[in-house]
């Protein structure tokens, strides 16, 4: 209500206002296409050429922002130094837990991947202590990189294939891999070789999502649908820059939407589940390359080995490939036909296969979707590979970063 | 940018401060559960009493509200005056083209329905030009009775089952009218009767919802998915309160998503849509009641004719119910599961043969929704039959006027 949060002017709001201005001064140089000069953050913000120079100044103190050999004058007069962000100024803490691996990443504030493993390994049937003790040793594995590199860590934010519940941060469910109610962030709070860092955990298909609006990946698009191929198949929704999380952060689940309802039963307790159809263990089993259950391909990766035996004609697995697509492809027009987006990115597994899997999704779309003739839609492939989810939840650290950089001023 | 909108505290801006603030003290008269004094305004609003005071008696000139007899007194003093949307304010005129019948409707600024006609033809096979004369003279026989009623008509919304343009107006594509590319708003604009109206034209699953968000008819909540049921069968996403629309206004196509892959041939040229197994026509056809192609039957609601044999317990129309409310519940599985409402509204047909299709649609949701444990999903019946996208389309026109009434003012 106005006239109630505090006096207009005092201190309080001097206060909020320079944190807004040092958060804006901070996207102007993190979006700018060539360096920014001060006089550039000045006219794009309008904020007064001095303030505007103060607020860098702060910015440059914190290590957040780095300048740069000026860039070459457009006009008369000294040429202006330019400003990035400071790859040493911070860094994020990438992890995932997924079905048949873990991995950790460490990202700077240049979005270079400072640090990156993966551990191929089957995790179902394994205890989730011991899952979590092994990802801590990851992103202990991590931060000592970050800091024999003198790159503070901000925090770390895990990818889960998974129902998060926002407000605790409990995995509710994670149907591949068997887990409910699991405390994933507990264990990580608890390793005194993470002290400090600040923790986050999010749904693996959201934060893959969020990679590709980091990265550009979906052709600059600021609204689009990315459905992420893996044993599970999980979709994040970006609509106007920002991710579509739904009421209670559930939604993209669309591995689940029923593309042949009397058809095989899926871990969720449904059947005919868009994961059953075209997820990475139905495309083995349909081609005949089905691994005992509950192992992985010894320890090989999936997606190069399925990619490898596509290019050498495997009669068995193109047909499986056409069914995957074509069944991926259903769903795909469904969402668009819900929800309205004209682009759509695939990633994992799909975007490794996808000579074979873009075909009959483009088919199934060009059929199914109502808007197609007057809104066609664009259907791309990440280039992030398995990496997306965890630079995506790498890139959120960071995004909390350029956000509040006020939090790490002195 | 700051400092380039005008001068600050000129005129300009003071216009439009005065004008935002016409709309807030509207929005708390309409809003209260009992009649608001002005004093209740000044409160819940933050401005002054005197301002406060002077934005009543604008509204009050202007018609759009009206003194009620003083609320009792709680305290000591003389009680205030109520304040109240004024009945005679303003109305709207909600008009709709649909496959099997025209209506139209007027609603005033309490939300009572002033007038109200339906003529049941099917409009399959008539030419759009003769469609949309019929729909004017239901406009016009609208008009009328408000003028009768000394109320002004604020304006018209049309409710049109397809994809409409929002920039245009045009219905780009009615998939069950068989029309494409079709100017609805040209021939009402051109209509002596209508002069001086303001026109627009919507999809009616929109409308629909707007009208449940309007009349408090999803128990309340501000995030639902409302699904109607009729020749086609489409979906209004209200989300915190507010339409979503997707990027063109064309979300929502629940009709369209694949139930069955390879299933009946779909007037929109795909297989196996959800209107092709749970729609009006297709639940005829399956029961055996199915009227020669094109014609409705014999004048009769479908929805009361079929409710009606239902109850009568006829065997092959209860089949056919519970396989039409089985694909629904899978196709709202399938949208909970993606974008994470909690409440879902039946609307239609659905609604009209709720004690057949509520529980095999609870019965979906139960087993195919990941989040219903932790989030259980209310799916509750509209109360406003098949009168849902007139007053949604009416109740729009006078959203309009609520948003800015001084557009109203002399």
């Amino acid at each position: 209500m106005p006239g109630r949060s505090g006096q207009p002017g005092g201190p309080a709001r001097q206060r909020s206002l320079r944190e807004a201005n040092l958060a804006l001064a901070l996207r102007q140089v993190a979006s700018a296409a060539v360096p920014a000069s001060r006089a550039d953050i000045a006219a794009a913000t309008g904020l007064t050429r001095s303030t505007a120079s103060t607020l860098v100044d702060a910015l440059l103190a914190a290590g957040l922002i780095a300048e740069v050999d000026p860039v070459a004058a457009t006009g008369a007069g000294r040429p202006a130094t330019g400003l990035v962000l400071a790859p040493d100024g911070a860094a994020g803490i990438g992890l995932e837990v997924n079905v048949d691996y873990l991995a950790a990443c460490v990202v700077d504030l240049a979005g270079r991947v400072r640090h990156r493993e993966v551990v191929l390994q089957d995790q179902r049937g394994r205890p989730a202590p011991s899952v979590l003790a092994d990802l801590a040793d990851l992103a202990a594995a991590g931060r000592a990189r970050a800091v024999a590199e003198s790159v503070p860590v901000a925090g770390i934010r895990v990818a889960v294939p998974g129902l998060v519940q926002s407000e605790t941060g409990l995995l509710r469910l994670a149907p591949n891999l068997g887990w409910r109610d699991v405390d994933v962030l507990g264990p990580l709070s608890r390793d005194r070789r993470l002290a400090g860092l600040g923790l986050g955990v999010d749904n693996e298909a959201n934060l893959a999502a969020l990679a590709e609006l980091y990265r550009g990946g979906a052709g600059g698009a600021d609204s689009f649908l990315h459905v992420s191929g893996e044993v599970g198949v999980g979709a994040g929704i970006v609509l106007q820059g920002r991710l579509f999380r739904g009421g209670h952060g559930w939604g993209g689940e669309i591995g689940h939407l029923a593309i042949d309802p009397d058809g095989p039963r899926c871990a969720c307790g449904s059947r005919g589940c868009l994961e059953q159809l075209a997820g990475q263990e139905a495309i083995l089993r349909a081609a005949g390359l089905a691994t005992p259950a509950g192992t992985t391909m010894a320890g090989q990766e999936p997606m190069s080995r399925l990619a490898e035996l596509a290019r050498g004609r495997d009669h068995a697995l193109l047909a499986a490939l056409e069914r995957a697509g074509t069944a991926l492809g259903v769903a795909v027009s469904g969402v668009v036909n819900l929800i309205d987006v004209d682009t759509v990115v695939l990633g994992g597994l799909y975007a490794a296969l996808a000579p074979w899997v873009l075909p009959p999704v483009e088919r199934e779309i060009a059929g199914r979707v109502l808007s197609h003739p007057w809104a066609p839609v664009q259907v791309t492939c990440s280039q992030l590979g398995g990496d997306a989810a965890i630079l995506g939840a790498a890139g959120a650290v960071l995004q909390q970063v350029l956000d509040h950089p006020a939090r790490r001023l002195g």
